[in-house]
């Protein structure tokens, strides 16, 4: 006794893995398969087309198989619409949700195929029927009633394809983690496309941690801000409480950057530095008195560069411009991200690092720089495909991407 | 020209460093000292004192050293009574404001010492004279009016002294962070401890994050809880999440603890689960109508042991019991450790991990688990005087900590 | 202008991932392909077959790529004989010598393809025309006027192929590596080799270093080795000193196992401990006069377990059991290698871990374990397709594996 | 029942740690002491001087604790003459041998204090009464029938003082190891020192691993060799080979720094240029015959600047150069630091390191940068009292350095 059903996969199938990741989710699960159809295509920029036969010793493995033949690229043979139900309160998704990867995807409205606006993995896909819409939804976003996608049927996910064109310094779907890479070669290769981006009006995502001040890397950031390569920073109250400190007391957790010595008690300072933001009320109204008159917020004031900072539980204060609420913090970040975004680096900020990375298609290409190796494997892991992972200190990253821009600190 | 003030210090001073962290201050900033007169005990019981002029070459340094050696443990020789000065405002201190350590502290009102009730460090005191009474305040907290401390006249810290007695498993004021130390003994003596404070019903916290359940270890948890060896649960989103995950689906992240291989798309379990939790509206009512079964939250709701999730930027969900406002967290996980208590165990949870220790007295004992020693580091090194870390897997501890107390799971 | 060839593949192609790595080189490279036949097997146990041309603007690249492809697994489809050289030196390869891989390997000598003996990475291939016999060798092993291949004709790689069957524990051509996986699971199946090859008499290299002394875990490796599930020993001056050192002071490194307190000064018991060793002659003749009575290297010698213990610039003494020429201890090591062997485990032990790698076929089943990611990593990385990596503390691994197979320390 | 006995301390006892230290080790190991009398410095440059009765309640307690004591530095009251034995064959010290930390010694040989030549930890004091002089010998060159000293009667250390005059940015006695440390102002002090110790005709030791060829920075380590910065290079067959590979084929380990893309099978060139360079004989050869024209070896040879290569059980080939045994290689270092040196340099070189950490008296200058934490720990916390730890990537490190210099690449 078996149970069977049949699947189509179509593009560049061989080099981007489609094929070979179904042929292993089959075997390794305990499935067959017998590939029905295979036209391969001959040259490089020629798509391949196969139509294979799955089948299971059990319905429910099938339906695995087939859920996972899905995610990777693969498409019924027999398209049906999708199906939807209501979401049953405020905040909660109808049982059976379909749960996104961050790959583009459509669904299927009658006959037609239809792109999911704003692909992010782990939401759910909602559908305006009457306006032939849908896109993706988070769970604290849904409300009651709206209509979402159940099962996986009409629903089709478009795996991104290897580069046909040599020189893939950004790597394909992996993780390209060395500290022993030569870096300067991809330095220089991320500064080409900041200067792209920013010569199309592009957008950049900045997203950093603390580090970037502790190591005195503060006036490289905002030297890329005043430049105009960053459009959206990203970050926490950490980075932006020490960079106060460094403004106000030229020091960061109480170590200064221009003696070396540590001074006052370590925490003392950033916590005066927040204190004196919190009595005249936000960032912006201390950068306009004068009372914070260098570094990266007082960048992104003066150039009027958008900043979400979102809180966290270890925080100290925090400053008045933190989003305290995590729900509101995530909105306010995945809004940046819809607005479009073509580069996001990734600076020694793995919280926020993270959070980025979820609300991000898997299009987005994605420089992450840590000295540490298990952050930049973690962030550069996350599925997108055109990802760089640079195992070093940041201070050395910026200085060199700041050279090559021509940018003087 | 010379600025120079006396300084009186008593105890063991030798030993608990509190005199060579002084002269190490004093000669490192560039300052003098002159030892008036010294009395050092004979006997490792017996207390030392001693009379220290501290000098300077501007009035700037000599402050900054005071500040110092206050903060060390030296009390001024000529005891004058604390200065206070309202908050301007909510949610911000008077400019001057002592910034507390985690130390027992105490403030001078009148010609008598009050002792500051809750030491946390990066903190205010405040003061009500009216009713004799000092307390740490977060920055949060403060309300318009309130008095609080300013400057360091009439404020004394009381060091940490190193423990009388032999065996110093616990470290004193040192990382004791290594990988290749005999843990067995440790845990042996974390055993020992957690079934003393049962005994007198003292208070554990337990503060937790996802790989618990990553690693398989829930069990170790659960029973744990379930014993009374666990009076508070600290922990994220993640941890509840993974720990219903597990217990709906029988994976963590999509992978089969029972099978070890990856089940469905890796995050989709988890998020139904969260969303049937969100369904039924709280992790007590799941447990109530049997929707959850087993596991470490089911372990709290049934045995009636207070949990407190924070939530981060980078959540998905998040579930209903998740406080999604971080100033609203620490209000309540700071209630928590002023209830009092006795242990902390910080294992593989570095953000709440690190939210903990900064509410936490540096009396209290704390134990970090982590595979990964850097973690360790930061953890065990947050000033705690009574501190082991262990480099190990989380699975391993527990397994051996569940042994050593007879537990069965 | 172009340059062109044509090379075959045969075998489970697609899901081996030969046919994806061959076409990802040839674009990244900047060459070209046609597919000119391909037949894809239908089932997952039926082979596929590919005749692809390669081409590519200059002659150079040509060359490169068809070099890369033939590595990867593929041949070309007018096989000649291999060429051959002679030795010019003793110890010196001839200039165009072919390098090889750890794959098995074939050359055509006449119109046989012969296998290639003891594959090994980054050696030459020896061949003797008149026994028809082929076979590695290393660099400092070659003698003046022997034999050996050159260029990459006639000269075939078989490529490892991803099981046919279910369940895939120990991973195929990845670094399985990750500290969240669960574990037990992992160790069970270990337990379960170890069973099954010590019942056929097969063979077990175990790659140990100092750690496992100083965790405490020596007993365990005593266990497995007396149980005859260790046939050889691969260690360094650094496990058998402290190992010695705990036999005759109970410290490790002057830390005492059974109080956790250090003893007189770090270094002195392992020095005294080495010199009394060396005073009799050997660790054999220790056992033999009763002053060596416990621990990993006295099992050895009770159970006459062949061990190799390879020095290194760092080592104190050493002991007299050391082979201090690290071409003699490299030549000491292959020889075990060479004698068969059908899984190592390496734990806690980078130098001598990595150094064992280099010795060993790809189709060597692999398990490294170590607290430190970095180390699993490079050591499950190296092109073997049958490894397992377990980032965890290695006490905790061999207390359940000595579990698992039953035996009591 | 009691046992007891009187040590002296002398110097700056307290901030230099020696005082707390031994009242930590009677205290924890469960002995007794009586201050009997102690006079403290008043001013940071007066000298202290305390006479303490150690007593335990078993002799064997009280042995160990004047063991530690002296080794810290006390002096017993009553000085008795250095006691000596034979040693009873070659390579074996007497049983009672003293094992030396590598702190500045003295043993009083009649009634006169002669200080040991070569301070060197885990070594024996060969002491030759015919001369008057004494010196540290380790345990493969000590000879039978050479005189060494036993117990700790007679032999005095001389504890290393925290220095006077501030600004200790090399750190006393600690391992001065962040990666949030402010970089540029360390590297800034070591350029100053590098051009003191030059102009004065001083020696540095660099040892340096592959990673200095991997991340492209042999250009900096070249232009530091030809200014005149480094005296001896210490190293292993793995920097040599990547360097040489580099010179030949522009690639290290296949890697090519210019294009940043794998050349042809990694580890191919590399035995390549190995075998080319066995074929001439020498690096030194090659040099002189063209064959390598650049790099780290050849400025090297060029400049006629000392280097030692070490080799290590997982060296492919290896190079002519390398010393392929142990004891040899370590005698060879061990010559060179006998030399005199000023500071050392190791730059992500683990197991180089930690060698010639073995060879150095404490009051040598050592510099650990490493972009992984754990190293620069385990490298700058070997008792070193003037050590900097910089976690951080060695190019960035050397860019930065060779720019403080003045030097050209």
């Amino acid at each position: 006794m078996s149970y069977s059903d049949i699947i189509e996969l179509r593009g560049h199938i061989i080099d981007s893995l489609v094929l070979p990741q179904i042929m292993e989710e089959v075997m390794d699960r305990g499935g067959e398969f017998v590939i029905q159809q295979i036209d391969v295509g001959r040259r490089k920029d020629e798509p391949s087309y196969a139509r294979i036969q799955i089948s299971a010793p059990t319905e429910e493995l099938l339906h695995l198989l087939l859920d996972r033949a899905q995610r990777i690229g693969a498409t019924s043979d027999h398209a049906e619409p999708v199906s939807t139900q209501p979401a049953p309160r405020d905040g909660v998704f109808p049982e059976g949700f379909y749960s996104t990867t961050n790959l583009d995807t459509e669904v299927r409205l009658g006959s037609e195929w239809v792109r999911v606006e704003h692909p992010e993995m782990d939401c759910a896909v909602a559908v305006d029927r009457a306006s032939g819409r849908a896109w993706t939804l988070a769970l604290s976003d849904i409300r009651a009633g709206q209509e979402v996608a159940v099962g996986h049927e009409g629903i089709k996910v478009i795996p991104l394809e290897r580069p046909r064109v040599q020189p893939p310094v950004f790597a394909f779907m992996g993780s390209n983690v060395s500290s022993e890479k030569p870096k300067a070669l991809l330095i220089k290769e991320i500064a080409g496309r900041l200067q792209e981006i920013r010569a199309r009006d592009g957008r950049v995502i900045l997203v950093g941690g603390p580090v970037l001040v502790h190591t005195g890397t503060r006036d490289f950031v905002a030297a890329l801000i005043h430049a105009g390569y960053v459009n959206v920073l990203f970050g926490g109250n950490g980075l932006a409480t020490h960079d106060v400190e460094m403004a106000m007391f030229g020091t960061s957790l109480g170590v200064s950057l221009a003696e070396g010595t540590p001074h006052e008690g370590g925490h003392e300072h950033h916590l005066r530095a927040i204190n004196r933001i919190r009595a005249v009320g936000s960032l912006k109204a201390a950068v306009e008195n004068g009372l914070l008159q260098n570094g990266v917020m007082h960048a992104c004031v003066t150039t009027n560069t958008r900043f979400i900072l979102a809180g966290s539980v270890r925080d100290d204060g925090p400053l008045p411009d933190v989003v305290t609420d995590m729900i509101e913090a995530q909105r306010l970040m995945r809004a940046e991200v819809h607005k479009g975004v073509d580069l996001v680096m990734v600076l020694s900020s793995m919280l926020h690092g993270i959070a980025t990375g979820n609300f991000l298609p898997a299009s987005v290409t994605t420089v992450c720089v840590d000295i540490n190796p298990a952050v930049v494997t973690k962030l550069a892991d996350r599925g997108s495909f055109q990802a760089i992972g640079l195992v070093m200190d940041v201070e050395g990253f910026l200085r060199e991407l700041c050279g090559e821009l021509g940018l003087r600190t």
